[in-house]
């Protein structure tokens, strides 16, 4: 498996997704996904999904900086390590962010998020 | 287990062998631990430690401003998420930086890093 292209892949269509229509994102998550989010905790596809739709901007766009990964075990999984830069209004600075993701197979070419952590590097 | 108690224990551990005494950070790691610094590959503890105490600065001193925790499946592991600032020289400007770790048990109460991903995050 070209771990890096699977990686890319999933960025691309994660930030993709986030910006344009947030609520799919439920999709990538299941019950025994677990979201860090500026420190804060969540648990389950559901509450992920509310957390991440509730966020106070009607839309957003996220710049990736860097994306690296490396498998995470036996049991097929990959760690996914995103920097990047996130603008939530037009006009505004945007917000220097870094983000890691847990990969878990789920089915043959696919993957689910099961640990999400992101935080804002403020400058 | 309290997963953020040894998230931050690790990660003053880590940090201060790091500033203090680098080619000890070899014991951390084994051979089928993965390093990634600034997009750079390193694989085993000897290769890993090689690229870590081969840094062209003598002293460094790690800030951290967070860290986050979550288990990472069945086999025990813990993934841990830094951010923080670096100073590599007196006087010289911090540089902001994440880093995240795959923490694997190494018998009762211990863990090894089986993966890292350090990033600098360039203002």
């Amino acid at each position: 498996m070209d771990l890096d292209g699977v990686a890319k892949a999933f960025v691309d269509h994660y930030y993709t997704t986030f910006d344009t229509n947030r609520a799919t994102l439920v999709g990538l998550y299941k019950e025994d996904s677990m979201l860090s989010f500026e420190g804060d905790k969540y648990k389950g596809a559901a509450n992920i999904t509310a957390k991440l739709t509730s966020l106070p901007f009607a839309s957003c766009k996220h710049q990736i900086t860097t994306v690296d990964c490396q498998p995470s075990g036996p049991a097929g999984g990959m760690l996914v390590f995103v920097s990047g830069a996130l603008q939530v209004a037009e006009g505004e600075h945007p917000l220097k962010f870094s983000q890691m993701f847990h990969l878990m197979p789920a089915g043959p070419g696919n993957f689910y998020v099961q640990n999400d952590m992101f935080r804002l590097n403020y400058g």
